[in-house]
């Protein structure tokens, strides 16, 4: 095997494991939208306005924790900003197909 | 147990499971920080510029392969969006360091 093979090699094995990472994080990020729809269907069920203010913060706050590099802490940050942002939108769209 | 404190306690144990999907989120990007950075190494190792034009498309239609839902495939493709964008800032700022 020349030098080339073997990097393109060594590549394509790198590849295949962000693949496989990706699969994973797919799944996660469905995990996570399941369990958003259940509080809102919980807050909906219960009538109750359990708005706190400080739970985006919260959750960025344990990104930070749980973040032991070497993902940059502004960079998870920011996946995290977009992440919440389209379960927010998740979360609206639902409720206004229960609603009409 | 009122219905309002069985809501509660259904809203908790909720956001608990979200923080543990999010504490899984952060271990796979930093996994995949670490396979990107292992392929910068392989790229400047071997000198080879091993540039696929594709590559970025090939990890969207992954994506969607991989999406089962409940996120919107749109959804899925914009947090991916994100999360290549970091990588690639990431990868490039390695390499300037390495260069400088």
């Amino acid at each position: 095997m020349t030098t080339e093979e073997a990097a393109q090699a060594a590549l394509a094995e790198c590849r295949a494991q962000i693949d496989d990472v990706d699969r994973r994080l797919v799944g996660l990020l469905n995990e996570r939208v399941l369990v958003v729809q259940r509080i809102g269907e919980i807050k909906q069920t219960s009538g109750l306005n359990v708005y706190e203010p400080n739970r985006e913060k919260k959750v960025l706050g344990n990104v930070l924790m749980f973040n032991g590099g070497p993902l940059p802490d502004e960079a998870a940050v920011r996946i995290f900003e977009r992440i919440m942002d389209e379960m927010r939108t998740i979360q609206r769209d639902r409720m206004q197909e229960k609603e009409s």
